[in-house]
């Protein structure tokens, strides 16, 4: 059978999910976009995300893909991104969707992905960031941040700084292309680009520079941190709802589509 | 009986409320707050705030004030802050509390706001934002609405901009000292900073401009628009969730404490 193959640009506030798979405990957004998804094409295959995001961790550019039956396949991906959306929950978006490669896989081919994390740094919570930033009341020294977060930029070993993944993987070598804290007014935001994660590994180093920021670790001691390939030296694991899966990169052959009419980048922007 | 004054800065997500005040339809922000305020305080009077904001719109820097019993003030202003947030609905925070000269009162004295109005310019809704920006998803043209909005800047006559206020005002002209649109990916800024403002008059040039972003009204049709003093001819009203009360201002003297150890701007930095 001829199939399509359609990529999707999906958006989540995951405060009311357990992450992107659906686990013994609760609902994923990959089950929910499934059954939107079949509404519209019974003859969808399964939905391949390019990140399996944690419980209560959000999303405004994971990348999925799935095929669809070509005999089914009778609208243009603008309308595609308006008959999803309108058989999702509000706090499930698709940003956008394109025809894809036949041979395009959005786990497999990621060469990259971009996560941000945020923190609200005053005394008081910022209610309209409630479920979208980790509150942290005592003052945090930023510039101890920045001089930390230098240290993880380049090719290491973060095993110190993942939790125990639940599934094996061949190496826990990952290659960070930048680690930047920016602050604005009592918001920080932790930007973090690599070519890979590691189970929890964001929040790990989230947590980790919140704790430089607090004096209680040194920027310098990161680096035998690093070395230690202990989890337990590292700091704390930051709690989900400050993170967010921010963008996925994928090297050019693999993205490029078919000629498509309304395939434009212009959908999002 | 002695009174101390003392002035705080409180923020809401406004979502769940019938805005500031406490109305026939619901429970005001207000209200709630001075619950919180009687706990600590048993004979604390009226809370007075700079701005009476409507229904389901939000703050970040809204000022009050109240006054509290001389023999009932045990604590310093950094523990009122505490003390009150842990009476409070988690989407109701006071930032800052400080003790405020016996004469200081937040709506008479206040002597400018800014608001922001927050717009989400894509053909999908951003799921991190849908309390907090209007979603409009066919692409506005941001140029024509930078035009338009320096119409809006100077002394003028808004009756065009405000609806039924439910109370007179012996006037209707106002003076804006900035209206700008700032645009950052899908997501478009209206930054109003004013002497005063206008029932709903924040939201009716939020909703003209968005108009001019639409073709609807051109930029140089604003000076006629203003001129007519005719609610009619603008644009539409913009929904109040994307509305925010930035900040308030008071001018210098009316601000100045008495000495207070624990009253430093550095309780929000």
């Amino acid at each position: 059978m001829k199939q399509v193959r359609v990529r999707l640009v999906v958006a989540f506030d995951g405060t009311c999910y357990q992450g992107w798979q659906t686990q013994k405990s609760g609902q994923g957004v990959q089950e929910l976009i499934e059954i939107a998804l079949r509404r519209l094409f019974p003859g969808a295959g399964p939905l391949h995300g390019s990140s399996r995001t944690d419980t209560g961790v959000h999303a405004l550019g994971l990348v999925a893909h799935v095929d669809i039956p070509v005999d089914e396949w009778r609208m243009t991906p603008r309308k595609l991104v308006l008959a999803l959306n309108a058989h999702l929950p509000e706090d499930i978006r698709i940003f956008k969707a394109s025809r894809a490669h036949p041979g395009f896989h959005a786990r497999f081919h990621a060469a990259g992905k971009e996560y941000r994390y945020r923190i609200w740094n005053a005394p008081a919570m910022n209610p309209l960031l409630t479920r979208m930033a980790w509150h942290l009341p005592r003052s945090l020294d930023v510039a101890a941040m920045r001089q930390a977060a230098t240290h993880f930029v380049g090719r290491h070993d973060f095993a110190s700084f993942t939790s125990n993944p639940g599934y094996p993987r061949p190496t826990t070598v990952r290659t960070l292309t930048a680690c930047e804290v920016r602050r604005r007014g009592p918001e920080i935001t932790v930007r973090i680009v690599g070519d890979g994660f590691l189970y929890r590994m964001c929040r790990g180093i989230a947590g980790t520079l919140a704790q430089v920021g607090l004096h209680r670790i040194s920027p310098n001691d990161i680096p035998s941190i690093l070395q230690s390939k202990d989890r337990r030296v590292a700091g704390m694991t930051a709690p989900p709802e400050g993170l967010v899966l921010w963008r996925v990169h994928y090297p050019r052959p693999a993205t490029a589509a078919p000629p498509d009419s309304d395939a434009s980048p212009a959908d999002l922007e």
